[in-house]
This record gives structure tokens, sequence and C-alpha cells, in this order.
């Protein structure tokens, strides 16, 4: 008897269940069956959100069959996002990776040079023009900004995910777990001191292990405390005085607790805060603050886990404080790791959501990029990487310039995964070189000046230094560096031919002027043939520095070496913590500098190739969860705020359609 | 050709597939094909989350198909979660809506006496035994509590929710949009207050209404304040400079913000905190305290909205604060109605899940019931109404004892609603009533005194006119009331026998023993036939207060009436506050009294039926979004907090197989 298709759908039977039955009975690896979105474009180009609400986006349970997901191995959320399932990367465990391409930028002016929108133009290109497996790997955005200022994170003209209202709002509630669980940590924090100060040692012992039904009997974290205090006894009874008081007493001195609160808003009035004074909590009050959930170092250990092992484990590491002997109290010792995990269990698999081409788009975990490292999550490019296969293509993001995104992504996220990246896309802007030239200042809301829509070769030639340093700066990993003029409608040929020369004169692979924003993938073709191309060679990537250096001689060798300093002065609050970190080992740990994307320096102001400027460093703290040591360079807010006017002002629901408007 | 299902197994076709075309090709509405799942019962019955992962539920999508609802009305999140378009309320608008049956309790113990399991083991003996649609409709819980103290609230024994996991964390994130939406507001109050401090009113006007591209003008929300404000002008630069300044300055009194921040988490350290301390914040900084998000009036709002667009009128209502002038500012004023809409847009579809016996359950909101009304949403009972059709049963519980939430839910629910019940359900222990009779003290985590576990007739008599009073309250509004007896394997025959007699002899419909607990569904057939009994009677609902009585008025009544208080005290304070509140006409809102619910009095210790008491209303406040003032019996703290040993201790995630250990 013969099956048709035909009448499959006749019956309303899923054409992807029908699907999974072919791969089910022919399991060649890696053979997908994506069905691209054709794009109607139009001219001039439509708003983003037009043209988001335009396209049509295939059911996701069709996506995720397309790409050869089995069906135990994503979970729908709604029609258009669906969350994947680490043990696919098991599944796959004997199929060669992908290539990996990493789009990063130069130093941008505050309205963004278009990396995400030159990731999804790219991965369009490859997958819906070239036929090549490939797949995007994007940040998920705070919801904080996108209460505050007008314009979504999802890409832009013809290269954008889809659809963006989901995409920029909860999404499947990462942040909110992330959220849930930083703050759950620091509610046990406070409420363990306020329990230890009204409590004897064996007042505090005899509630911690209690007798339930007869039975007393340490839980499986607790046994883990006992083991770092190098007790051996198992038995509560069993326990000396003494013993029974090193166990219970965290001794956690107020003032070094270093671990805030965090919420997912612009909230300005949280940026310094007293807690405690009710007087239930007994006069313990102390100051601290909240900062944007994507500023917390659980976000971090979301991006930078390689499995659901690694996350708790990172997760017990973390250092709130220090108890007043000067030890470093961790989650684990509050007893928080499992809690933690569970919390964040759903949360450490990536999105599947897709680009207006119908290409797949993982989302996933959004740590800043000036306080944190700035990347996606890890776990999205091992899934990625499996899912393409060989000969496929995962295309992943580094947040700001080559100085902040890029050496944080080669020297902290990829030491951790050992995914090297094939070849580098620099993502530039005519617009940004003319400012780095000395242009006119851009502002955010403010209409461009004249220089930025008119040809001016003598501005640009004025700006490239600066492109031609995050090239070098690529080219110190030993990577292969495309140029990708992201550019707009305004840009003459003569300024476009002018950087591309600038760039292979200087090294570049390739350079190629890209035009995905108003053509979408096609718009893209010269840049993806580039990257295909880069990616059959081989590459000796190297790493900036080596671990065993001592904090100071990173630091010095980023400073130096990538943003162009002369010297580095560290402050002597930052030489002591310095040599406090050698004693618990922190000073084996990748550095994740905090600086401005917005120069090469430490100064915002300063544009173009700065040179021989010194860099101080002001402060330090350890992300013993996360895996580095953040160096600060000047203040980063941790907490933006809202304006006289936030974008909210504009946006609605109809309540009959449920079509959001304003947002964007 | 004949299409034949086994065929279609074969090909891995899913089955609800099919079934959803028979549904389509034969629209009868209502007709279910509802699978019972079997309960393998085991004595002596095993922990909660032994039998809750011993089941396997059902794909929830297979669940959706069995009780008529098309594709286009839900959205899965994973496997076991679904939420439900409130469009299938438009599509059944001619069906009639079924019986609608309301759980409620006698006065507590600190325990709980099994409202939930009642609820769950009372529609799996409808659905499963007795093969009625049937529908429960519960509240989410929150958070905070599951990380604080073990135990979830998905019922228990052989009536449960499943999988409980998966209902006790993050649901679909529906408090986290709750979280949200409420930050947001108290984000934007306070960054007003500091923008509207830092400028002149020209100055606030320009930036509220800037010229963007040669062209200025007032957004939608911005139209509405004028409107409110009088002002009949749409051109913003026709405005005189009074007019401008009247829009653009709320001059919000700081000392007069009742809006508070929440989060879903028990951090009581955040029961009084001082906010905006960073000089960035100029000075304002000003005491102000976080609540659990199930206390938000966000969350009051979910639940009693009716439909979305009713939801968006009522955030708009909100009132954050008083002008210096006294005039109410609302989020409205601020700008936020439309935002907080788009963050709550997924959160008005109620959840689908399971119960043990595969019946369907909606999980949705959670508002508390001490503080606010204590009830699921009207939307869920709306939509389950109609699924299970004129010969079906919706199932739906209310916070605490009579006094708490059914008076809640009567006088404020149903008012809003026009849902009415056909019967109550009275949930009561042998245990509860002991402690009523005198018996001793009953605390979390202490094992029972031996009064509870062997028969005791006289203190058993002596707690019974609690009960009595229970059955009063509930035919104080001509209610039909059948006592449930939740049976514990320690209570005698002859001790269930007096409650029935008892709850008989004083009007009663009928008084059952109940063992869903033990048996599941088959253990509350007794139940169910009761209630399928007294839906066959017509009832003369009627409401215990008429809106148009004073506030004074209508507290009274109920304190009187439902309470048994001898008088009603008033504070000064209250009194003035009174007052106001007729200025703006909230005294003809329903009043929702936040008292201990350990009580009928508002001494948590008084048991048993405390007589000529004087209830003292100290403090009042108006939630004018959720459309209901609150009257405040003695202070009713906000914030839980974590004791010395909270459950996360227990807690542990197995990274291989990712289940979840210790948090039940």
């Amino acid at each position: 008897m013969l099956f048709s298709v035909g009448y499959c759908l006749k019956l309303r039977i899923n054409l992807p269940v029908f699907r999974n039955f072919l791969h089910t009975s022919n399991p060649r690896q890696n053979e997908w069956h994506l069905r691209p979105l054709p794009l109607n474009l139009k001219s001039p180009v439509p708003s983003d959100i037009e043209i988001s609400r335009a396209q049509t986006p295939k059911d996701i349970n069709i996506l995720a069959q397309e790409i050869g997901l089995t069906d135990d191995e994503y979970s729908l959320y709604g029609k258009t996002k669906a969350k994947i399932n680490l043990n696919v990367v098991k599944r796959l465990k004997d199929t060669p990776n992908g290539k990996y391409v990493l789009v990063v930028g130069i130093t941008p002016t505050p309205l963004g040079e278009g990396k995400s929108t030159t990731t999804l133009g790219l991965v369009q290109a490859l997958s819906a023009h070239r036929d090549k497996n490939s797949f995007a790997c994007i940040r998920q955005p705070s919801q904080g900004p996108t209460f505050g200022i007008k314009g979504g994170a999802a890409g832009g003209g013809y290269s954008q995910v889809i659809p963006m209202e989901d995409f920029n709002l909860h999404l499947t509630g990462d942040i909110h777990a992330v959220t849930a669980a930083n703050n759950l940590l620091a509610a046990q924090i406070d409420a363990r001191i306020l329990h230890e100060t009204s409590q004897s040692d064996k007042s505090l012992y005899d509630r911690l292990v209690p007798t339930v039904r007869g039975k007393r009997q340490f839980s499986k974290i607790q046994l883990k405390r006992l083991q770092k205090l190098g007790i051996s006894k198992t038995d509560p009874d069993s326990l000396t005085p003494e013993e029974a008081g090193r166990f219970s007493r965290l001794d956690i001195d107020p003032k070094t607790v270093t671990w805030r609160r965090v919420v997912d808003i612009n909230d300005r009035f949280l940026r310094k805060i007293t807690v405690g004074q009710s007087p239930t909590e007994k006069g313990l009050h102390r100051e601290t603050a909240f900062d944007i959930s994507v500023a917390s170092e659980v976000m971090a250990i979301l991006a930078l886990s390689t499995n659901l092992a690694d996350m708790k484990e990172r997760l017990g590491k973390i250092v709130v404080g220090f108890s007043r002997k000067g030890e470093a109290v961790t989650a684990e010792d509050l007893g928080m790791t499992g809690a933690m995990a569970i919390l964040l269990k759903d949360a450490i698999q990536p999105t599947l959501m897709q680009s207006l081409e119908g290409s797949p788009v993982l989302v996933h975990a959004g740590p800043f990029a000036n306080i944190a490292h700035g990347c996606s999550s890890i776990v999205a490019d091992a899934v990625a990487l499996k899912l393409v296969g060989k000969d496929g293509y995962v295309v992943t993001e580094a947040g700001f310039g080559s100085d902040i995104g890029m050496e944080k992504f080669l020297n902290i996220k990829c030491r951790i995964s050992n995914f090297l990246p094939n070849v580098v896309v620099l993502v530039a802007t005519i617009r940004a070189l003319k400012m780095h030239g000395g242009g006119p200042k851009v502002t955010p809301g403010s209409p461009l000046a004249k220089e930025y829509v008119e040809e001016n070769l003598t501005l640009l030639e004025k700006g490239l230094p600066n492109l031609v340093k995050h090239i070098e700066n690529a080219k110190r990993f030993n990577l292969p560096v495309i140029v990708a003029i992201n550019s707009f409608v305004t840009d003459s040929d003569r300024e476009c031919t002018l950087v591309k020369n600038i760039s292979l004169q200087n090294g570049a692979f390739r350079a190629v002027t890209c035009t995905h924003w108003e053509h979408g993938g096609q718009g893209a073709e010269e840049l993806a043939d580039a990257v295909i191309e880069a990616c059959q060679e081989r590459n000796e990537f190297q790493f900036l520095y080596d671990l065993s250096l001592p904090i100071e001689e990173k630091v010095k060798k980023i400073a130096k070496e990538i943003y162009g300093a002369g010297s580095v002065e560290f402050v002597p609050k930052v030489k002591v913590l310095m040599s406090d970190y050698e004693k618990y080992g922190y000073d084996k740990l990748p550095v994740c500098m905090a600086k401005t994307a917005l120069s090469l320096s430490g100064d915002p102001k300063l544009k173009g190739v700065p040179k021989d400027f010194t860099l101080t460093i002001n402060d330090m703290f350890v992300s013993a969860g996360a895996g580095f040591v953040v160096p600060m360079v000047g203040e980063i807010t941790k907490m933006p705020g809202l304006s006289t006017r936030p974008s909210v002002y504009d946006m609605d629901l109809d309540t009959e359609t449920e079509e959001i408007q304003g947002l964007f």
C-alpha cells in the first residue's frame, strides 16, 4: 500500500512527523531538509517590525525536524520557540563539529554597527543561498533596555530573528531563572547572617542538623562542607562542639559581601540601597545594590558551562564574601548549589528560533560585554556545531569591538569550550570609521550629521586605522580576518573600495561589501563565499596569554597588545587584592576586563587608535564560579536607568488582535 | 483506500493528530475523548514525589486534543504544560457553562487541611470514575516557600497535579511576568520623581513630547492623560505653559508612594529598605520595601481580569501614590499601561496540566489569600466552564477557611465574573477539629501529639462548632454545602460518623468521608455523587452585601456575620482614609479583608468559634486596579523569610538523569 504525502496532509497529519519517520528509517546524520522562507524585498526598506510581521515563520516544530532533531530532543514553547536538550550533543558525539565563524566589530558608535544583523545575514546567505547547513548563535537581550530605549536586538532590515516580539520579551524564561537563582542566594546570605547573630553554636547546629522522625543525619551538601573542613565524620552526634561550631558558623563579615541582588529592569534607584531595616532583622541593615540581571555572575556561568554537571559545580564555587577570618564563603557553604541548579535546569537548554529566511538560530544567555565576557553560551555553540555537521557552519557573535568581545571570546570562552574558530568576520561601517576619523558626535535619537550621509573620503581615511587595529588584533591570535562592510544606502562605491583596499593591504583575508540589511541573505552571498573559502584553510590559533602568568602580566598583555596602551597602572587596593587572589589560586584564572566599548582605551571619548595611554585598573573582583578575575577600568555601571521619556510611552497592546505596538 | 490507525502508529504518526481529525470532521462540541490514567495504588501510601514519579503523564498535546481544543487554541510549553488561548471562550460562546463547584475549608491548622488534594481527588472521581467532563482550577504556587519549607502545593497522595516539579517551579513564567510588570512600574515611579525634581516644566514637556524627524506628537497614552486633565488639544505646540506644566508634572509626593517592588523569594531583608542612595539619584532616597510577588496587586489583577482588554484597563487604573495636591497618580499617568499589558500578554493564558489520573487541570494566578483575594483566575474558570459544557463540572478552590477564601470568592470574584457556584464543598479534617476542641498545638516539622493519631471523641466534639460555623457561612449565601472529611488513616469510623451527623443536623446537604489521598479518585466517588446530586438543585445565591453600602458597613457585615465578631473598631487613621476614599469613589468597591487564616477572629491564637470579640481595622489601602479596598486586621507580613535551615539543604539535581531531589 502506498502512503502518499498528499493523503497525509488531507488528514491533517503533520508533515514533520512524516519527515521524522524518514529520518529514523534513514539515519544519515546531518542531512537537513531545510525549507528557506522566501523574502519579499521592498524598497525603501520598511521598518524592522513591519518586515518581521510581513513574514510568516515556520512552525518551530517543523524547523526542529528539518535540522534533524528527534522528538525527544526538543520541547516546544509556543509555536515559534523550542528548547533543545543537551542530549543531542551526546547522540552526535561521533559527528565532527562544523566550521566555527566568529563575528566581531570595530570600535562602535553608540548606535552599534550591525554585528547581529551581519550574523543573521551571513547565516541566511549560507543556508538559503549556498545550501549549507548553518546556524546563528546569538545572545538573549536583557528586557531592561527593551522598555527604556526604542529598538530591539533581533538584527535589522531583512536580516532578523523572528518573531522579534518573542525574542525581546521573556523568551523561554532563562533570564527570569537567572534572576531567581541569583536572588535566592542573596536571600540566603542575609538570612544566614541574621540566624548566626542570634544563635549559639549549639543551637545553630541543632537547627541545621535536626532530628527528624527520630533520625539525625547530614544532607549531601552538608557532607560536602564537612569534607571541605577536613572533618571525616558522618554521624552528626559524633562531632565535637568545636567541630560543630566550625560546621555551623560561616561567620560571614557583612562588609565583605560582594553578592548583589539583580532585576532585569532599568531601575536606577536600586544602584545603592540599604536592606534589613525592618525591626525583624534586628539592626543588621547594610548597604548593597541591585544590578541588572545580565550582569550577574549566574548569567556568566550559564554562558560558560559546558554541561549540567559543570554548571552545578560552577554554581557551588561562587564566592559571595569572606568570613571574619578571611576565608572565602561559597554558595556551596550556604547549601545553595542544588537549589540554584534546580532553578536553572531548563535555562541551560538553548532556545531555537529562526531567521527571516527560515534558517535556524540559537538564542542563549546574555552576559554583559563590558562587565562580563559578552558572548552567547558554550552549550548553544556545542549543539549547533554538532547539528550542522562537518560541512556546516556555526556563526557566533561576540559583543562590541575586537578589544572587548573577541579578546574575551578567545581567551575565556574558547579556552573552556575547546572550540577554536576558523575565521573572524570583522564588521565595519563607514559611519563608525568616519567618527573615528574625527566626525561629529553620534548620539542615539538625534539625526546623523551630513558627514555620515554624504561621501567624505578624507574623514573615512583618517578613521581607517581603527579598522586596521582590529584586523591586527584578530591576526594576533593567528586567525584569518574577513572585513564585512555592513553598508548603508548612503555609502558610496568609492568609500567601500577604499575600505576594502586598506583592509587587504593590512592583511585581511578578504574584504567585502554586504547589503544583507537591504537584501537579506542575498546581500551577504559574497561574504558567505569568503567565509567558505577561509574555512578551508588551516590556521594555527594561539591564545594571547598563558594562564600561568600572574594577573598583572595578563592584564598588561591585553592592555598593550590589544588596546595599544603604553603602560598599565594598578591602584594600591588592587595590588592588595591581587596578592590575596594568589592565596586562593584565583591568579590562575583568565581575566575578564571591564572596560568601555566605545574606545580602544579606557576613555570612551578617545576615538580612532589612541596611543601610549596609561590604563588604570582601579578595582578588581573575582567570579570564582564563572572562572575569571575582573579588572575594572573606570566605573562601569551595572544598572542602567530610565530616561524622562522611556519607550514605554509608545507601547500598547491591541487587545483584539493581541498585536504589540510601539515596542520597536 | 482504508486508513488504519495501526498503520498510522507504525509510521510514528501521533494518534492525537488523528483524533483531532475526528474532532474536526465531527464537530460536536464538548464531547471529550478523555483517557484516564490508571493508578497503581500502594499501601502504605508512598511519598508524594514517589507517587508523582511513578505515573507517566500523557503528552499534554494529547490531553489538549482529548478535551476538544483546536490546534490554534493552545501552545505547548514542553511536554507537560500548555497555555490556552482565551479565544476558546469566544468559539464556545453559545455553549452553556458547566456546573461550578467551590472547594473551601474550615479554619485550618498550620499544616493545611487538604483543599487542593480534595479538589484534585474530586475531579479524578468525576472524570475517571463517573465519566463526567470535569476540570480542576487551582492557583500557581509562589516559588518563595518552595525553597523555604519542604513540601509542594500540588495536592498529595494519590490526588496530585503532575509533574509536581513543573508545577512548583517557574511553570510557564506567569509569576515572573507579574514580577517584571510590577517592578517596571516601580522603576518608572522613582525615575519620574527624579526627572521632575531636576527639570523645569518646559524642559520636562520638551523631553516628554520631543520633535522626532521634524514631527512632534503625543503618543496614545499621552492623549489619554490630556483627556483626564480636561485638555482637548492634540497639537503639542498649542498647549499653554500652564497646560504643558499640568501635563508634564505628576508631582508625586514620595511619602505617599504605596507601590512596592516585588520578588518571588522569601527575602526577609527586603521587608524594609532605603532606595536611591547612589549619588546619581541626587539625594532622593526614600524608605520602601519588597513584597513577595504573589502579594502584588498585579497578581490580583491577573486573577480578576475577565479578558485582555479588562486586564489592560485595570492595570492603567492602579494607584501608586498621590500628588502633593492630593490627586491619585495612576499607572496610566506614568505611561505604563501598554508596557505592563505587553509583559502580561502571555501570562493571562491559563496553563493546562493534568492530575495523576489524567484529568485536566488549569493552573492560573496565585494571589495571597490573607492579603489579596486568594483565588485562581476568572479566565481559567471561564475557559474550563466552556470546555466542560453544560453537563460538565468545574471544581475551583478558594484559599483557607470560608471566612477568608470563600467570602472573597463570592463577594469579589463572583461579582466580577458573574459565575455563581452550584455547591460548596467544605473540607474538614478530624485533626483540625480536635485542635479547635482544645488539642495541643500543631507545628509544622514537629510530630503530631497522640490526641491527633488516636480516637478522641471528646476533643472532636468540642471542636465541631468550628465546622458548624463554616457551614452556616456558606448557607448565608444560600448555597448547598457538602462536608468532605479528608480522612487520614488514623481517623476512626466513630469519629467520622460523629462529624457527618453533626454536619447533617446543621444543614449540610451531604457529609461524606473521602479517602482520595489514599485511593485517588476512587476514594472520592461518594463526594462526586453528592456533588452531582447537589448541582441538580436550584439555588438562590445572594451576595452578603450590596456594593452601595459604605466601607464601614461592608466590613461590619463581614466581621459580624462571617467572623462572628461582636463589634468592629476603626482606628482614627482608617477613618480618615475611608472618608478620602469616598472622594474617589473607592467606597463603592468590594472589600478584601486582610486577616489571619488561623482563626475566625483576628487573633491566630483563638481557635474554635471565638465570640463577641472586637475586630480592629488598623490600616487600609486601596487596590484600584484589582478593584477592592483592603482593610487590615493586624499585621500581615507580605514577605516571608528563610529559616536557619531552609529546605534548600535537601535539594540536589542529578546531572545525569536531570532528576530533581529533595524539593518535596
